[in-house]
């Protein structure tokens, strides 16, 4: 199986929390993957039927496009080592993945953004820096000037988490699976890229993330990291 | 199977947030329930076992305190029509919880708790002012203030479970199970003590909610109101 994944100027620099997801959903199924670096600029490069991001996945003739539709087409297509368990569990993934993206990810964005940029291919950078700037609304460097204000408000987002690791080690229960990677995937992302620690050595969340970064020979931890 | 239930002033209102996960689950399994109504002042009338609150059921010689655990029992004695599916879905499902009550009570707490109170029985009305004052530091009609401005947030709060909607009939799925009743039972808590109506008719969590209300023969839509 091969996946198309961000790569920033280093091509072995790889920190898409989507990317990530997909990374670990394969790990855990033992399916064996080999990447291929992909930047923002290079659209044409993808096969048919992806939608201009990545992660895309190749399996033989199939193109699977989209980190959950990949979580679920592995779960059918590999059915051991589920990432899902049931219906009821992959349908409160699907909030889980919400909750991740609309409370989590613009607070991280208002952290690390201009770490992102700063790690890009230079053919990168403009068509990043123009995206992101637009969606923002300012410039990068603005988006990110109250960033330990702003990782006060993320650590009170990642309240129900931490709850929930008074009562379990995993999102999943006593091993992680998918709900478990979608949150990881999101956290590997600034981790990458930028020196600005989002989480207290303290905190349950720090050692749930730890606990997954030792995963699967170390996969998350031995990830490339360029933090300015 | 008897379940201690908050109750108001008028003894058939049964507004209880926790109270009415346990109702939807049992009516999920078929399980017969009665209610036993109980007012905050009657801490001594529960069954040895209890914390102070409710719901508490008795199931023969067993007792079970808390709406959570209540659950995870159930599933465990009465294994038909699973609450949770698998332990990945009961992992998911207990950040959902924490999520709903650390996202969504803090913020319909500001727009309804006077109406809570209104509803409450004489006796129970000095002790829930008291306690609720000192952990909100403010009198019941100040916390609820600018509710139109709070609702503005409640329904942005909304937002995982609204893009969840937008790919599902359920939180769970294609049917509902408990991280749906989680998260009904909290609606279900403003709608039967206040007249402030929290969603947007067309908002797909109002549909959603109407799909549970209409459920087990409309148990949740034929609930006694007290909207002042």
């Amino acid at each position: 199986m091969q996946m198309y994944d961000l790569a920033g100027a280093d091509e072995n620099h790889r920190f898409s929390p989507y990317c990530w997801r997909t990374r670990m959903a394969c790990a855990h199924k033992g399916v064996p993957l080999a990447t291929i670096p992909w930047r923002f600029t290079d659209k044409d490069m993808l096969p048919r039927g992806n939608n201009g991001t990545v992660p895309v996945i190749v399996d033989g003739d199939t193109v699977i496009a989209d980190s959950w539709k990949i979580a679920v087409y592995l779960d059918e297509h590999y059915p051991d080592r589920p990432l899902f368990g049931c219906e009821a569990a992959r349908g409160a993934a699907l909030l889980i993945k919400h909750w991740t993206e609309r409370s989590l990810h613009p607070l991280i964005t208002r952290m690390v953004v201009r770490d992102v940029w700063a790690g890009l291919h230079e053919t990168d950078q403009p068509y990043f820096r123009e995206t992101r700037e637009r969606r923002l609304g300012k410039p990068l460097e603005e988006a990110v000037a109250n960033r330990e204000e702003t990782r006060t408000r993320f650590r009170e987002a990642l309240e129900p988490l931490r709850a929930l690791l008074a009562e379990q080690a995993f999102v999943c229960g006593r091993a992680p699976a998918y709900a478990d990677y979608i949150v990881f995937g999101t956290l590997q992302w600034p981790r990458c890229v930028s020196g600005f620690e989002l989480l207290d050595p303290a905190d349950p969340v720090h050692a749930w993330r730890q606990r997954l970064l030792d995963m699967y020979d170390g996969l998350g931890e031995r990830a490339v990291r360029h933090v300015s």
